[in-house]
């Protein structure tokens, strides 16, 4: 008999900042895997800043939810029914399972968990995207180098806490931006050489001259918004801006972004501005876990990990990351591994 | 007994658009040439975009003109009398003279003309700073390949015109944006594929839409603005944006440009937006001027120019290339070559 399934549908695209209620919880039989299939049990189900792409009417890159579909996400998952060689009933995998308890995939869009290399929740964070987004997004499109001061918004957030490290590993100075004090703290604690909390701060421009003294060489921007506008006030020649997310729009997504545009700064400093999207480096992904996995073992990279427990949480898990109230990479616990009957 | 001297000088930093009597006409005697230094008289002299930023109490690439100092710029000139050796009276050269009829300039900091090589004019345009600009402009910093599109706007400007004859050179397809139909037609005839006349459109975004069905790959911006806006409304994959100038900006320098912000486009698109100055490219100028004045022999470019005749009028003309009314590079003639005496 099938198991009962719950399933967190998008009910309404927002319209500004997402609420609870633009999903709905449904219910009804797991799926039968089909040939080259595995039924999967999700265990830890990710919530993450790109959803809120995802859900917005506007164009994107890549197709988004429509009403009524399951929220995407992946989670790390059991497999519960294998009907693909080389998986058995078990085996642990990350898979691309949406807001639902049960999924079938394709055994070939999985990817193995190895619990020995790292704990289950590593597996949505390092060792899923957000290790790989720092880690190009730094390296390639930052083109850090020693010395450079690394400016890091949401960074005490799960790419954030990531890329701080890996701007220390490579010799730079790492600059914090979170929104609190206890955030900042914890950035300090994790290897951040100094840093803002902006809601502290009367004159976001003046903290960051504050903190960056000869100014910003690199920033990597999760946010845009004001943050980026005083970034823009103290960038050094030859600045690179790299856009990585814009959560700080997350309210009026379907409106323009509305405010002063520097031209006349990226001039003349020569700053280069450039978007990122980690998806474009996915035949390198094995460069960057393997060196990751390497700085986890040897302690130069520690994560921290915001944990909500319960499948109906979901909705509640990732507004909380969208107003800034988590401290960590946010993820939902939705079963133990090993009770995959 | 000293030549007589007119020079033009800043009388007040303008506060948006600049007018004719932010200068104002002085004269006095030649000065003296001393040890390593050539006396020598402007014949064609420059006026150019970026004399915009140089006349701005904002901070600037390089240190502006103050009040009552002579007008920067360089010119096309005669020696009229020599301090230094390997130099003698009738002696072709650049010089940053500033607008002024006689100059004292270290020898050093000359440049010889060849009239073989290129007629006068062409030795504040291409063979001056324009070429080496247009040319790592696209090459460098837009990286510019064979069947990319490529937009430029002040298309029939003195770095525009050019910009569009490398593109074709280089295999691209090159779209000219110009204030004008007559100078959207000077476009065409130097190779130009496309073009919008921007001030007949009444929506811009679906204008370059309509000359650029695929998107655009790479924008040669010369102005920023509404012309920029409309770039960011049709950017292709990986989309390059060299901000080279920001001409439209030239009534409002002193304060912020508000507007939308494209964080969004740019993060999707992973768009670059990257600022360009010539002189970043100085020691390899020789490399540009190489390539170009071959391609000049052949005939693949070609140059316009817009002279007015006067000294007295080198306001006016500065005038008239911030209000987009010149056709093609535009100079001031100053007197003839061989009357240096």
């Amino acid at each position: 008999m099938a198991k009962n399934n719950r399933q967190w549908r998008l009910a309404a695209h927002p319209d500004g900042m997402p609420r609870e209620d633009n999903w709905t919880l449904t219910e009804g039989a797991a799926p039968e895997p089909g040939n080259g299939e595995l039924l999967v049990r999700s265990l830890y189900v990710d919530v993450a800043p790109y959803m809120r792409g995802r859900i917005s009417r506007q164009q994107n890159y890549t197709s988004g939810v429509s009403v009524g579909e399951v929220m995407t996400a992946a989670s790390v998952a059991e497999v519960v029914e294998s009907n693909a060689e080389g998986y058995q009933a078990g085996d642990l995998v990350v898979a691309t399972t949406g807001w639902q308890e049960y999924a079938a995939v394709p055994a070939g869009t999985a990817r193995r968990v190895d619990p020995k290399v790292a704990d289950l929740p590593h597996w949505l964070d390092f060792l899923g995207t957000n290790g790989p987004t720092a880690y190009f997004a730094l390296i390639e499109t930052g083109r850090i180098k020693p010395g450079d001061t690394v400016v890091i918004s949401a960074a005490a957030g799960s790419v954030g806490q990531i890329a701080g490290q890996i701007a220390k590993i490579c010799g730079c100075r790492a600059i914090a931006i979170t929104s609190t004090e206890e955030k900042l703290a914890w950035c300090r604690e994790i290897g951040y050489d100094d840093g803002i909390a902006y809601r502290n701060e009367p004159d976001l421009a003046a903290a960051i001259a504050r903190v960056c003294p000869d100014g910003v060489d690199v920033y990597y921007d999760n946010t845009a918004g004001p943050i980026l506008d005083a970034i823009f006030q103290n960038l050094a020649t030859h600045a690179r801006i790299v856009v990585v997310g814009t959560i700080s729009l997350a309210d009026r997504f379907e409106q323009p972004d509305i405010g002063p545009r520097f031209m006349r700064k990226i001039l003349v400093s020569r700053a280069r501005v450039e978007g990122f999207l980690a998806g474009d480096y996915g035949l390198r992904f094995d460069e960057a876990y393997r060196r990751l996995a390497a700085w986890q073992k040897s302690g130069a990279l520690k994560s921290k990990f915001d944990i909500v427990d319960g499948f109906e949480n979901l909705p509640a898990a990732f507004m909380r990351l969208l107003t800034s109230k988590n401290l960590g990479k946010q993820v939902v616990r939705v079963a133990e591994p090993g009770h995959a009957g």
